[in-house]
């Protein structure tokens, strides 16, 4: 039988200077038991990609969570669906009964004073930070002609909207095509509401096996591939072929494909990764995912509703944090609960893409597919 | 029937200034897939402490391992036992076939440039990095009249004298209490030959299910245990109960005791850190762990050979890289062929500990019986 979700929890998205990153986990910690309905776990992971060392004991210790398994993962921005991806896998394998994903960061403390690329790593020494590399595939995209620059800036629009509402996002609001092409440019063509903003923040679930209680949630399929970087193995320099190979290996597991998903959330670091990674999902074409935004196709009450909840654009983007938040924004979608409530949501997916384009960092993708 | 240690492999332990971590992995790795006779891995778990972002894929694309599931984990100095820990329980609950797991840390890079405790941190504030940590456990259990000055140092003597002639070790030599005593103090009473050095190194391993292969080598138990800084929770300041605890499950699963092993691998990152682990697997009575060195007990012609490899003191500590170090010893004394041998083992025993005094990084520690 699949593992359930029994229960999800977050603490609200953005800078927030005066909290710590293991109080950030500890919030979102008991929150998830909390909904969970649980008071003790077999193990905790806890997914985080710039967290102080000893992160999750000194998130857990307060919980009087000890003398359990526990440890930290590190994906890049995959971190928090790795911590996931571990407590599903754990409990689909009979290892543990009930386990606790964390994913944090305090990513306005790590870059509070400059970033400072790795030593000897030629794509920092570079530049080549990630809206460097994101702007070099919206710009190689948008040169095929494959999308206009207000076809990319419709995917800020949409999610910035979607944000409205929701009590976790960081940068909910009413924004125009315009508005996000006039923004102050980042990396051409990448304008600043095209990039995911600077966030501190924690999402967190319990996981288990089957318990007969209706709020819990299934996991149907979950796939976690990794290695391979973007400009070394992909056909199309525009293309994610990590991110298509996973999701096939999390539909195939779940016995359903992309059109009987009802909701969504994906990666959207920039506008141009949603473009490309609802082509690798299959909800578009290779070359017409651009297409999408702006005829309403992704919209909540579209074909294909992306990003209900903001995504990493509007939602903001803790790096650990992202992966466990998309799925407390799909377990809420599949109770029927979101803030931005899907219409009689049953099947949802989401997504996660670490490193990957260039390879500042190594390349690992998840995909889950629930309901 | 019990996960088996397939192969193992190690570089040198020491400053390495022209490598870097992922080069130090990559090589670890391919000599424990050549010591394994495996050329594929259906999953590989890198610890590390302090290891660059995508780490795990850098270190593994050049062997051509692309689509599997990688991640970095991450348990302070225990790091590196956590991966193994992570490829012994997914070949157990059968969730995969062969899985690679690596340690590793380039120390040297890190802290080149000083060591800056992590900011709001009050531990790291006040100065308490871990020589002073241990220190403070030091100078307790001197003063309670435990040890002498010299019987700590008879450690330091030991370890370094059986790292002599071990290929992958930093400080073979053949020295004396005297000078052990007589060396600059680092963190009274501990003077630097006491103080396990700053190191660049890796060491992996292969995991798998049994194939009847005479030099792969049973796990027989394997333990990590979590939580609960020693400052709050022990009973005695100079006690590591989370190590008695983790060893207890750990014999316990193998259906032995500390009588039955032969050798002995223990974190001995300073020289009370070996007396406080000899006391807590049970070698020794609480309080006389240090007389079991000056008495030739845990020589390694001793009744509890501990460190023949010369240990964290002298083979040296490269964080993350530690555990699958400590793995390959055992290893090597199990098939008979390791640089200082024990005559006849049988039955080995490794040990690492994570953070865990004070705090200043979270409690991890792992046991594991092999033979």
């Amino acid at each position: 039988m699949s593992p359930m979700v029994y229960g999800v929890g977050s603490t609200v998205f953005g800078r927030q200077p005066r909290r710590t990153a293991p109080e950030l986990a500890w919030e979102a910690a008991l929150a998830a038991l909390a909904d969970a309905g649980v008071a003790e776990v077999d193990a905790a992971f806890v997914g985080a990609a710039f967290a102080p060392a000893g992160i999750a004991q000194r998130a857990l210790e307060p919980l009087g969570l000890g003398g359990i398994p526990m440890m930290t993962v590190t994906n890049a921005c995959a971190s928090g669906s790795t911590a996931l991806y571990e407590a599903y896998s754990a409990v689909k394998h009979g290892r543990y009964e009930r386990v606790l994903a964390i994913g944090v960061d305090h990513v306005s403390r790590r870059f509070s004073g400059g970033i400072h690329p790795e030593r000897a790593d030629a794509d920092g020494a570079t530049g080549l930070a990630f809206p460097g590399i994101y702007a070099m595939a919206a710009t190689r995209y948008l040169g095929l002609g494959l999308a206009t620059a207000e076809q990319l800036a419709a995917v800020s629009v949409k999610n910035h909207r979607n944000a409205i509402g929701n009590p976790i996002a960081q940068y909910g609001m009413d924004c125009t095509v315009d508005k996000v092409l006039a923004s102050r440019m980042i990396a051409d063509p990448l304008t600043l509401l095209q990039c995911c903003p600077i966030s501190d923040g924690a999402a967190a679930a319990v996981i288990g096996p089957h318990r007969g209680r209706s709020s819990d949630v299934p996991v149907r399929g979950m796939a976690l591939r990794s290695g391979g970087r973007w400009d070394y193995t992909c056909s199309d320099v525009w293309s994610f072929d990590q991110v298509a190979q996973t999701a096939a290996q999390a539909f195939d597991a779940a016995g359903v494909g992309p059109a009987d998903v009802d909701v969504f959330e994906v990666h959207d670091a920039f506008t141009i990764s949603e473009v490309i990674t609802v082509e690798a999902l299959g909800l578009a074409e290779v070359g017409e995912g651009a297409t999408l935004a702006p005829k309403g196709v992704t919209a909540i009450d579209g074909q294909y509703p992306v990003n209900p909840s903001g995504g990493l654009l509007s939602r903001g983007h803790p790096i650990g944090a992202t992966g466990l938040a998309q799925l407390a924004e799909i377990v809420w979608q599949l109770r029927g609960t979101a803030a931005r409530q899907v219409d009689g949501a049953r099947l949802g997916v989401m997504e996660t893409m670490g490193g990957g384009v260039a390879g500042i960092d190594g390349d690992a993708c998840v995909v889950g597919v629930l309901g």
